[in-house]
């Protein structure tokens, strides 16, 4: 693992360095070797299906795994898509001149090694190795046992279409899954070689992740998204977006878990808000409040509201006005993303200033919560950290800065 | 100390909707504060002093905890200085609308909760709260134990100042000295009480910090800064940065540890760079090629490539060329600050591009790395990590952002 450092540190170096129309050429041909290492790819994949299959592996966790020609057309897509971003690397953050006539320019340079630890799903690869290239990282990726051959097939394509660029043959590096000490030693920052970890996986990989990594961590460990129905609602929006905030897709980090309804509306607004999600099919776990207008409402106890279903339930509760809406959502929730629906257009900006959140929203649904939605083309994650990352974790996230002074011989006095 | 964290949290959570006028008014309440405290503080100061010289310490440990009337106005001004410098709270990093409608803003947010932990300066006390505050955070602070009279003293009279302009009494909190326990629960982060570290002081506590800390840490270990004085370089202008970055102060971080002289200057510039910096008193080891030029040059061996002496000596070594000089600094380097001089302009927009540190300069003396250089107004100290704050670490630094959405009842497809 330690070579495997190493050599990620010396493509990094020589990464940085890479011109924006080098990178987007290489991944452009990273796609059409990936379109071309289709049936090899599907042959790896169809392997590691077996196997899964054989190990007992949930339907869910096959889902994720399995790839067909739709899915490696996508992945080629995703490349191209990367590749077509502006280069951001050499991005002049900020550039000014100072009395003695130096001249100060903050230029962005990429964060240099990103370690990446996955599980099932194979196009993480992909993914992920491209929006690292782009911002001129070099990547260890670590994939679950369950998808290794497949990785291993994607891995192999892609570096065959990178090298015919001149990129580094290890600026992308797979570790190996025999190595069950590796995902250990990437997350002791392999002697300073790896800056940064991603996970990309289940709560117990992530909660592994930050409880065990020395290094930086890009991650969430869950999306206690809530939405919150103020008093100033208009009922036909906070129907639309609550349905949609929850049930859109179910599965996602940006899901709603918990929906927030105000006293003072709720004679009007809450049966509706209910009924449409049980009609929705929905299970529905509610305070005293919520269970008294609709018998179907199951009551939630305090673990409700510390809850990520991930799946058709919702928490609902009904708070006295804005501050016990957002005290509730600083007690409960994960900073991930919060709505609150109003016409009131001061009670939203309180919330949009109280609610410390990686995302918060007003008189929008919660499943905006992705990079592609923002227009960052991509995303390796979402960061509900604090410290570098937060919200959708782009490819400028994925670089750093530093200054450069240009003088003319200028001394300190 | 875990209610001093749950304490702190609360105090962030206030902090961050302060608006920015009362900020400052609070700041410069807190200057004249200090100022009317001048003979409690110096009295405090003056009982620090007398332990001080009982237990021995050194002169130059004495010096740092010595205030004076001057050093009392220096720190109250600090303060002002630290309230006329713009908000950083709230500023939009970023704005635009997406085609379905959203408005998405980038807004810049607190950190939270900065703990600082520092030795013999007591004026630490008033400059780092104060960039806390002022970035809408709350601040823990440990002072050395030599130091924790004066530091109370002044963290008392602060504390009068902000809280007549209702800033939370717990904005800035001390940790009391005599808890031995305190500096290692603080790296822990106080169960997710302490956002980041900033350690303040020599290089054992840093490397204790960076060793142990279990959050983010903004610091540098050692700045083992060089300049290289490439083949075009002007000898006038050389032999006056040379001696600037060496000995304008030889124990600040910015200050040159390293010369590289390339070997096709060396005939016309080695010589006199070198007898420069022995009759201005610089104790200079050089390899063979140096002590050629000069019998008072004394062996370099590998170990002085990776000395900060922060002291009147320096290592001089000649180099083959751009590449090599390069090749050195990113060998022996940490990161922080290093300059080329020469006047010819690819050179140097390559050792600017290739030269991974936090500051990198062009015919500019290594001094200039410092946030008041920098036009930030004061900094909380330099970091040479890669993550979130990298060179000199000023009130933006100590910010993190928030996305934050405004639609119109939008949902996702």
């Amino acid at each position: 693992m330690r070579e495997i450092g190493r050599r990620a540190r010396a493509a990094a170096r020589r990464m940085a360095l890479v011109p924006g129309p080098v990178k987007d050429a290489a991944l452009r041909e990273a796609a059409a070797a990936l379109r071309q290492a289709a049936p090899a790819i599907l042959a790896a994949n169809a392997a590691d299906l077996d196997e899964g299959r054989a190990k007992g592996l949930t339907a869910a966790s096959l889902d994720r795994l399995a790839l067909n020609p739709a899915r490696v057309e996508a992945i080629a897509e995703a490349l191209e898509s990367i590749a077509g971003l502006p280069d951001p690397v050499g991005r002049a953050m900020d550039s000014y001149a100072r009395p003695n006539g130096l001249r100060i320019d903050r230029v962005a340079t990429p964060l240099g090694v990103v370690g990446v630890i996955f599980e099932s799903r194979p196009n993480v690869t992909a993914d992920a190795g491209a929006l690292c290239l782009k911002a001129g990282n070099a990547a260890i990726l670590r994939a679950g046992s369950e998808s290794h051959r497949s990785a291993s097939a994607i891995a192999q394509a892609m570096s065959q279409g990178l090298s015919r660029h001149g990129l580094p043959a290890d600026a992308i590096q797979l570790v190996p899954t025999r190595d069950r000490a590796a995902v250990g030693a990437m997350l002791t920052g392999l002697d300073g070689a790896i800056d940064v970890i991603v996970p990309r996986g289940g709560k117990s990989l992530v909660a592994r992740v930050q409880d065990e990594a020395r290094v930086p961590v890009f991650a969430h460990l869950e999306g206690i998204c809530h939405v919150f129905v103020h008093a100033a609602a208009d009922l036909g929006m906070a129907r639309a977006v609550v349905r949609n905030s929850k049930l859109r897709r179910t599965g996602v980090c940006g899901a709603a878990e918990t929906l927030l309804v105000d006293r003072a509306c709720a004679a009007t607004h809450l049966a509706p808000l209910v009924t449409d999600l049980i009609e929705a099919g929905c299970a529905v776990r509610g305070d005293e409040a919520v269970r008294a207008v609709d018998p179907r409402v199951a009551p939630a106890t305090e673990a409700d509201w510390r809850t990520e279903y991930l799946d058709a339930i919702i928490a609902v509760r009904v708070v006295d006005g804005l501050d016990a809406a957002i005290d509730h959502i600083e007690t409960y929730g994960s900073h991930h993303t919060d709505s609150i629906l109003t016409e009131d257009g001061a009670a939203a900006e309180r919330f949009l200033a109280e609610v410390d959140s990686a995302i918060v929203a007003h008189n929008a649904s919660t499943q905006f919560a992705d990079g592609g939605e923002f227009g960052f083309g991509a995303e390796i994650g979402i960061a509900t950290g604090r410290m570098h990352a937060r919200g959708p974790v782009g490819v400028e996230q994925l670089t750093t800065f530093k200054y450069r002074i240009r003088g003319t011989g200028q001394i300190r006095p």
